[in-house]
């Protein structure tokens, strides 16, 4: 079938007090935006320029305050926008309700749909027969091939936001079945280092004291991977005065942490002597019924990777002798010898799946999203010249979002002269 | 007067839906009770020995789950407890009423209340004519001696918890008016380096970043005050990446600020540089109209230190020509040039006073809350032998409880050995 | 001129007392292998497989105890090996002298020698003929591609150890002018992390306080450039207790270091606040009398970066009324005013030149020098292959010296199973 | 005996060329007063006031370069000073001589000399019939108290640097022996935490790794001990990126060391585990003959404590096949297996007697010094006032030095006003 034909209504039909969630949500987005210097300024240019006139974007997105200042920003550059959430979990419905009740933006997201739901939102974003998509995970790209091929002729372009995403693109674009180009916004040098270092580092970590009421001095933080994701849990977690051990598959990744003072093991020896454990891998089976019977009694699993499947639940479900909500966003699992294994937000994404999810922090996300807009921007103006594909944000992008930023920030830098760019230049110079 | 007659019902009277809170609040406790190992050791001897048997315990602290697993094992010791709340803000409901459901336990503490229940809910607890006083701020201690001083012949102690009570204490003693002993239990080693430094640094800053949003890193963050609060705080800041700036008054402390690397100035200084300001000192009137027009646009106050006072509200008001609630948690003052300056928890308490707040880290007030509990057995066994006044916590139960929660933890020390107690003790060995 | 004809005797010669010295410096080499694992691992292969069996390794390095390690193991694999200087005062005449005493071995590397006499080693390091170069600074492969090009016909390939010496080949790579392969030892991730981030971080910091006798704690510590030797001399100096100020030309760098906690300002507004200023930026005239006269009595300016320019020693003489040994390997510069500016090591690399110097730590050179004979070893064994120009060192060889390390440290890691390689490389899971 | 007759000559006397030590030991002498602001404001109040205008001064410290700027300033307040050395290794010669050369100050110290002409030269110092000592390790007043106590009537108090001889003091004072006052030196807030926290950490690592040219990342660093030095040693070691493990005879301080985030177990699971030992307990037998068969081949024991028994050197020569220098300042013991142990600096302490000691950071010692100035002018104006007995060291002094830094670091503080002094004094406000 070339466009879905699906029936779903938009967040507002489905909610019991639309006007409440609206003002709500637009309060959330207020609060958002003024913390957006990035996409304050890009905001100013967008509205002028009106770049994204004529084009319909598509979007499956966490649905939360800061993803609603990047939608209203699209919007403000002229594109009609459909959106939807890319986790059940993570959707704010009153955010939803309050992008929905703008002009040219219609949201389908809403939180705790069940699996079904889930595709059909999607499905009822790509009805709107977008031009250019946005994901976070490549939910919407990959239904789109396996499912709407026909779409893709007028499709400009995507952005993935994800480590994970970028992961399935290029594995998707080496079998040849990537069909449009996308940039890996993922994998710029602010997304990676700000994102997903700063970002999901502290709100991991915060989600996770307050969801559980415990600290982290004098506990065992076991960080499984330690990409950038990883690298700033472990950071962070040092920083609050964890005793911090990492586990990992990559010989250069696990020497840069020893190297960093961690204490470097494989998840079997691990396993026996963590307190918390936090999974940022975006791989599958990383503690499984191999660990479980190992740990102590009253031991905390969260996941900061992408999908529930890093902690095997159905595993742990298997041995577990009882289970029972311990606290809102924590399962105990109760072992045959009486032990409790807690598993937070069902294993899904603990920053945003966690009861007092925020998700990432605004200004990160100001970062991520800025760069976001100007590779949407990117696509709309240059599009023709990118091959189907995965693709690098080009670096004057990225650099131009960093300047935006030092300039909210009131930063000087040092400037090069040209004595010293010849310097830099010139290979004839002795000791 | 000498006992209250204030008719004053406790928590379960005032609820909707007592059973459904006494449930929530029973769950929240188990929870406490499970990862506080301190509470547990102690509770086996305190429900075999019955120390308390015969006692009055009357208590003012803030009424959560941790207090509550204190709660129930002075009342497991043998004493009728009754209790309320050292903030109105702190208080959880259900919690509350899960305690006052509970064998030989009274409950008025209830969220929200306005001054006058507020102390009224005091004068309930000293109705019970304690023996026995468990303060947090030194609320009950104050009223006691200044409206029922009656009840103090036969009181034969209290406890009281925090930096700001224990100095409070120390002027009244100072004066002649402190009639009975009290011991400082915020000024032992174990309380001072625990419960202050990494409770209160990292419960605040999870308690802020969970109400705005926001991210610590590449923030500047005002600490104001160097104690163990700020010390704590800084720390747990800079862990975060955060730029820390610190405010002092005592050259001691700001001389140990700067050699840690913090940027140490004065308030009007900093006022204009901050993002985040953080109130640490127990003291009144740190952040008031000197600093606020100085301050950039959306910076937050948070208070971490006691009582209100801290950030000048009264003359923020005066300033302000708008206010609202800009999110929950989260009051924005409008100045005049459009600037806004967000207040969290209204100038109280942040770690406590927020909407997301869980009070301290549990495993921290194990350890806090293990002093008050053999703190009050030595009250009831020795009380005799302690005069009227502020007394330290006698360093052998300080020990006592470190010693508990190394073997829970399964940490093993060295032993001195003879030769080497012998060498410490001496004094004519050479080069 | 073909091949040069210069005359020039090996260090042996030139000594007073070289049996002593050899002595000396084969005790200082042994220290070096016995704390070098990749070296002593490669060294029973190399012993065994002799894969540089009729080679002539050309070496222009900083001839101390590590390098040794390094030049033996070259030896040891079948090279005849010829090595001089890369800078006229990070040489020790011990390690010199012991090297010039192995069967297979000559080293022309004298300490202090002047200008001309420096490139008369090259010269004759030249003038064996080598068909492998390895260069710290790309002296010998400038030397060579300047007045000897007749030589480059016989030279399969050259290994560049420095930041600053790929960053020249790649400009004479792109000029067209590099006319054989030289891998970018730098530029290897092993590299990056370990040699610039963790040795110069260390070396820099530790060869500063035991020039000066000064400390960190409460210092403020401004590092010119955050690539990784600015990283990690900026991550140590906080480790240390100093406050940091970050001076850069790069936007997203200078985030990075914003992100990061550190304060980012220009070089103008650092000059009046520093106490030590580090340079690493390879470039020049970072430090001028822009900034002389901003400075407080008493600073202390130090090189961490490559060349002696960083700092402008000929404005700071001029600015000067006059100058003394302030201490061994400090000069005193007195301004007008009175005010002292102290330079360390003469503006050269202060982990080198210093008079305590030892250079990067044992370890951190076993790394760097583990990559270099794995790339020499695969110039030989696969020099065809490669074309003229700059070269990434193959990451199969960066892995193989990490796992290497990981073995010799004894670290475990977790494995892949094929279930997480399929889904690693698969794009069809969904939510 | 009442006064020591023994002939011991001054140091100039005993070099051969003393007038270029002279001139050596006054540059680094200079070095060391322009960078110790406290002794510099002190110098001028001390010259136009005389404090201790016909007083006798024995000092016996570790004589370089900061001690003798103290050394300078007693004498440029009137006293006549003689001083000898408190470790046989710690002594600069030059100095000693340049001191030796001023008015007033005669100095014994040599460095290398054997224990009898150690304690002839503290003897040497005694004949001078000192009214007040300063000490460092109280080798002196144990001296005194031993063999001339009948000078003890004309002496008004003595000063002690160390928690070692502070800790011995105290039970001298305990067996009623100690006949004199004694400022206990090292016991004020701003000894512990800048001279042993700050000092003894930075020293001790720089000095570690400059003589064996290892360095920290990714190294496990043992610390026995976690009073100041510990801490200290741990903090820097951490912020190098090493791995630390604490061991601990105290339950309190082990429990901190836990919280911070270090691995906390006893020497004996330590011993197979760490790269570096790092002794800082003032206490003997740390490392014995059951920790050195488990350790790894190539290991480095240092000494940050006090005297040389913290590493039981008898023991591990009893086991060791041979002995030798491996580097300068590094004595390798081989075991019957072939493993090697490496002992630095003879087990002494590392920052003062390893072969590139400078001793603690000058700084640091600016801020010591400052205080045993300020008290030995306490001990004149108000000798009289002090018991014999073991003394702290009055706060007003303490904070008078703590202010003049700040003064000299340009560093504001905030000011309390009469409202908050009033709130701080008071006990009646509420909630």
């Amino acid at each position: 079938m070339s466009t879905p034909t699906t029936e779903y209504d938009s967040i507002r039909a489905r909610l019991d007090d639309p006007e409440t969630a609206i003002e709500d949500g637009h309060r959330k987005i207020e609060w958002a935006r003024e913390h957006m210097p990035i996409l304050h300024e890009l905001r100013a240019e967008f509205e002028r320029d009106q770049p994204l006139a004529g084009e319909t974007v598509g979007m499956a997105m966490h649905v939360e305050a800061k993803t609603a200042a990047l939608t209203e920003l699209l919007a403000a550059g002229g594109a009609e926008v459909a959106i939807t959430g890319c986790n059940p979990l993570s959707t704010h419905d009153d955010v939803s309700a309050a992008l929905d009740a703008q002009e040219g933006i219609t949201s389908y997201a809403e939180r705790g749909v069940d699996d079904d739901a889930y595709y059909r939102a999607i499905e009822a974003v790509i009805g709107h027969e977008p031009t250019i998509t946005v994901d976070d995970g490549m939910d919407m790209i990959a239904a789109i091939h396996q499912d709407y091929p026909d779409l893709i002729d007028t499709i400009v372009g995507g952005c993935e936001e994800t480590t994970t995403g970028v992961h399935r693109l290029r594995a998707m674009d080496e079998d040849g079945e990537l069909r449009y180009p996308v940039f890996a916004v993922n994998d710029t040098p602010m997304k990676r280092q700000f994102d997903n270092v700063h970002g999901t580092g502290e709100a991991s970590l915060a989600n996770i004291a307050m969801t559980t009421n415990l600290s982290y001095a004098g506990k065992t933080v076991v960080v499984a991977g330690y990409g950038d994701c990883g690298r700033g849990v472990a950071k962070k977690a040092k920083g609050q005065n964890a005793h911090v051990i990492v586990t990992e598959v990559d010989p250069r990744r696990a020497l840069e942490a020893h190297m960093e003072g961690y204490e470097v093991t494989n998840m079997t020896d691990a396993a026996s002597r963590g307190d918390v454990f936090i999974t940022t891998t975006g791989n599958r089976d990383i503690i499984t019924d191999d660990h479980f019977p190992e740990m102590k009694d009253g031991v905390v699993l969260a996941n900061a990777g992408h999908f529930d499947v890093e902690v095997n639940l159905d595993q742990l479900e298997e041995l577990a002798v009882e289970t029972r909500e311990a606290r809102e966003g924590v399962k105990a699992y109760e072992l045959a010898d009486g032990r409790r294994i807690n598993v937070l937000a069902e294993g899904r994404l603990v920053n945003l799946a966690s009861p007092v999810a925020l998700g990432h922090p605004v200004e990160i996300m100001d970062q991520s999203f800025g760069i976001q807009a100007v590779a949407v921007r990117e696509l709309v103006e240059n599009g023709d010249s990118y091959e189907a594909g995965v693709h690098d944000v080009p670096d004057a992008l990225d650099r131009e979002v960093a300047e935006t930023k030092l300039d909210a920030e009131g930063i000087s830098l040092d400037t090069l002269t040209d004595e010293q760019r010849e310097y830099m230049g010139s290979w004839d110079h002795g000791t």
